[in-house]
């Protein structure tokens, strides 16, 4: 399948998932790169499959298929799973039964790495004018946050009892652009997005690291110092759309938690009740 | 019900899950002078109700059962749900499902204060060389204590957001005596369980608070210094115990993970299956 | 004036502001066994002055009297000024202004030492919930508290510059007894207050120190543990004043400042104005 | 007044306090482009007004004055009082009674946002060889950096009290150029110091900050990162100056303060009396 | 040699350096309880073995010697070198040659557990009024105090490299009593000593430990809390001998480092030359 | 010698030990811009010395000839001694007898800063996942670590006693290029090495400080923003290298301690013995 002739490529297999999500399709070129083969799923289509890549779509919350999918993986990428607030019994299925399947099968299957898409949002309960770190405690700002804090949890237990390797990356805002003032401190541009998987990927020894997923923007509240071990140092900046979003005065309604905390918005959302 | 002629207690009514344990059952009795009426629960038979108790066996993984049990109550001390290590897809429903309901619940009902049984084993990856305060990150030892760590975060998350207050109670071990040299420094009487949990619902503002519980033991792995607010003294020691392990010399093996952290053999243990 | 036969004591002359108020009067007694000549100052009125006394009525914020006050003096226990909240002029002229004079005048006439009482509403704005220490940053309460953080600042630069050593006692409430259950906290006994002044005059190098006066009382929001070279052990508690203040449930009103703040009510007065 | 074609800018009317002095003229154009109208003040003479200003001389001193500066203000930029050190009473009046009359009159007429020219001097008692932060503890090294000192917490009252924010300037040396060899290290060019003004201004919430005022000068005593949600990224550096002060072998002395302490030939003053 | 029908007594052997000196000495009678057999060493005269004693006179730097000192031996409580400051010479070959041989030594027989004789004079240079515990950088007062450091990095190289644990003892000062105000605060009884001892072989495991040895005399220095996991708790106090040192004023010489600095007169001790 | 009519150079003479290793020969050309005079010493052989150059070959065990070699000096920049993992009684040879005699002659000689070549292995078992600054705790990663440490203590001795400032060096890899993926972070250019020696010797008060010598390389494992006062700022990465070292898959041995610790290979040295 792969050219004979090429130069080989580091990993042999990659696992993707989440594939078919905003951030997924923005790595699918990047890891064709580093991996001879390239495993995508999602529980969303996948569209069609490249040469090297091998497309499954599955739930993580199925138990056999998520083991299918680790067999013969030298490290996954885990964007799998719901990224916005949602119902309670939902998240259940995707975020926390999805992310125990899927420690469960890395650990069956021996594989050593995975990068885990955390979230800013477990860590948005914290003031905009404090400036964390890796050791700032957790403070999710909704119930999606509180599944990521599980998530980094359940990720330490696999590395301090079977040595499995995660950097949980904390992401900002990665979209095209900042879409309000806030996102412009949160920007993560999809260029540094990637570079962020590259570095966590292949620096040899990781252990289990915290690190925040953002552009060199102007404004910080996410110092990276004690991940500078990664070796991640973003190329982008927001100040690009500055424009976009003049200087105005500082709001008037001192007591907007949406303008205190770093999580904006998410931290005035309700728990959401499943329709049914 | 109650003798109309004796003192009010200063709570109306308070709600005891997990009533049927061991921990639950030493405090029936002392809820007894707190509460004008107790509230007790279980998965479990419940055995005979008091004059001054209202028995309901329930499962709280049960949303509809849960939001009845939080009708009417002041506050939770929350002792339900699974308290060693089990198969994960059993902790999902117990501890996860279960602790959630119980928080949304209480939201919804207006209580506004709990006390959270959580476990050492939420930080047994310690090592025993190590001493922990309330700001030491989460080393949960087992799928159980990655609940914990869970409950713990979604109590966070329901003070920053509504105001709940949670004690987390990081127990040690809390039996009639210590079972094994580890007990002499996990020790905690059920006295001064007692006291912990008294502390733990009357003192006026606790936000969200970490606390270990221990007796006076002689070896202590955990500081409370940042919990004094809560005015916690335990009574007891394990020493009293001592003459049971008598000193004997190192053990030969190094490298043994139940000798070398916290979580003592929790830390060896594997991920559970569930029999089907 | 001193019996001759009698044992000399440690100091030839202390200085004694603020003595005509409520702490000042429980020093007196025990100062006397200190020092063979206790000066004693206060605006008001001084009473009878014991032998070994020399009472002199003078407002600190006159210059020149507080020079005089300062010849030949070995060391001052500073307790003068206002220690309630009051107009800022009021504080301006006697806990500023009269702070500054003391200090130039122990450095133009060679005093070393200085026993300063500061107060716990200069920390007042810190959440009952958190326990503080010598290092915890200034949070006054009220301007009172504001005047206090003054204190401490200008008998910094005192001893940075000229090598005045100063304890700065946060005292919390130091009254016969607890008035309300905040004073269960903060209640510090007077045998316990002049226990502490004794430590702080007695030990042989202070530098510039900060420690909190409180009894060993069972909640705690002070550590002095920084603060253990000055050897202070509290010998009594505010737990023999329980039974005053039956356990209660915590109240309703979560948002209430005096409830959540270590300062209590003084947290929600508002600024004076003085009555011209 | 204004161009009714111009784009709105962004404050209605910004107060400038110290508006005569160095720092007070560079800022004065650069105000032009932020506010509709600013309001100029100094107890000096203050110059031609420009069409979009309104120049009041004053003395901070003044109450009635003092109430009638802060009306109809979104923001104050408090430059004003005396930064040097002074005798005693000028800094009474000036940095004392001044810096409390425009927060009570910010209180009174509703402003919620004061940039604060606070002083290196408030923290000169470092060594050089420390590197200090936003947590860093005070260490007045005159009696001018005292009243610096008060200035920090009266403004930490009003933020906690009653939601006024401030962002307290450690401001280093701002000056055309570098004087001397200290300079080199505690260089703000105007460039930057506007820009620091700037961010403080227009941050949407600050809180109380600290923020130190340096440019990025090569040697560094101060590190900003705690503030770095400010977003201020100097932009000059003493280094173009490099050259007027050539390499030397350290100074014989070790033991002159003037050379061991951040604060320079300032922590040997002596306090001043005024000439009567 | 043993009662055959006492019981075991939990080491095997134990070895003891320095044995003839004034901690030795008071350790003797200890150890019988402790072990089977206790080789004594010392490079003075042991006196009469008892009968559970293998006395052995040798020399430190005498590697062969020492090589022949740790066969079949389960721990070590090594006291032995010089302990007062001493030219550097012979420091070189007491505590820097002897401690080398001594480890490398217990790594070539497989022994693993030594407790080590460190000294406050490792931290000597800290001020009177800094509370210091086990994270407190190294500050040693004197060329003896210089290799108690060295002795503390090279058992942290043994115990990374080769899991060879130590508890360092930064012992105050152990006598049968104070001998000056000095000493109140760092005494260390001798029954303290010993229990100290005790804990530091007994304790299961201690990785790389640094605990104070002091009294719970009423002026502390040292904080032990992250040693807490060891269990130890002294008995005595420095109190019962307070009349010996009558209360004084502090001394008048503000710069006499004897006094500002926790290793009092070491501190000012010249390095010495030895005789030829 | 020099010639009259350039500029005078800022030291008078300056004392350069191991002037014949690798990083000393990078040296030498630098130092004859900073000083009139350059005396050079090595054990090895010199080569031809310059016109401003003393050649002096000399052992540092010698206490006399090294008492010769710090006459007339104004600083030192101390490379000399054992830079490689080396029997143990070499070691105490060259690298704390000759640094106890280096230290003790500068005392004598009144030289009062010196440029003290530590190293990374002081500090290399620490893990490749933690990022270290100047307050770590020591972790030597072989027994020329460990001699590190006692260089580090001894000078720290020799500042808290005499003044004598240092900067100890933790010097990285400084080789003409990165010659493993281990390198690629610990890399040092020569031109960053000099610069940093630069800014050691120059910087006015250094007291006793701690720097890592690292060039801005990609991965970072230390942080030198608490010694930002030296000005040190690389200018050199170890990137234009990167194309040797692809980027390839983590390695398979979780448990390789050569790839775990920061010290790399020789964290798993054995201690050696030296041939007789």
């Amino acid at each position: 399948m792969n050219n004979p002739s090429a130069p080989r490529k580091p990993f042999r297999r990659l696992l993707l998932t989440g594939a078919a999500g905003n951030l997924g399709r923005q790595l699918r070129a990047a890891l064709a790169h580093w991996a001879e083969t390239v495993r995508v799923t999602d529980i969303a289509s996948l569209g069609q499959a490249a040469a090297h890549e091998e497309a499954v779509q599955a739930n993580l919350a199925d138990r056999e298929a998520v083991h299918r999918l680790l067999q013969d993986v030298d490290a996954v990428v885990h964007l799998g799973g719901i990224s916005v607030d949602a119902p309670f019994d939902d998240l259940l299925e995707a975020n926390i039964r999805g992310t125990y399947n899927l420690y469960a099968a890395a650990h069956k299957h021996g594989v050593k790495r995975v990068v885990f898409a955390s979230s800013n949002h477990a860590i948005g309960f914290h003031p905009v004018t404090e400036v964390l770190d890796a050791d700032s405690p957790l403070r999710p700002d909704c119930l999606y946050g509180v599944t990521k804090c599980f998530g980094e949890s359940l990720s330490r237990y696999y590395f301090d009892r079977f040595g499995i390797e995660t950097v949980c990356l904390r992401i900002g805002s990665s979209f095209e652009e900042p879409k309000n003032p806030r996102m412009m401190v949160t920007y993560l541009s999809y260029r540094d997005f990637i570079e962020l998987v590259r570095c966590s990927l292949f620096t040899n020894r990781v252990g289990h690291a915290i690190v925040y997923g953002a552009s060199d923007n102007a404004v910080k509240w996410w110092d990276n110092t004690k991940a500078s071990f990664l070796g991640f140092r973003p190329k982008d900046s927001s100040q690009q759309f500055a424009e976009r979003f003049p200087p105005s005065a500082p709001t008037a309604d001192r007591d907007d938690p949406a303008q205190r905390f770093q999580g904006g918005a998410f931290v005035i959302g309700e728990p959401m009740e499943r329709a049914r």
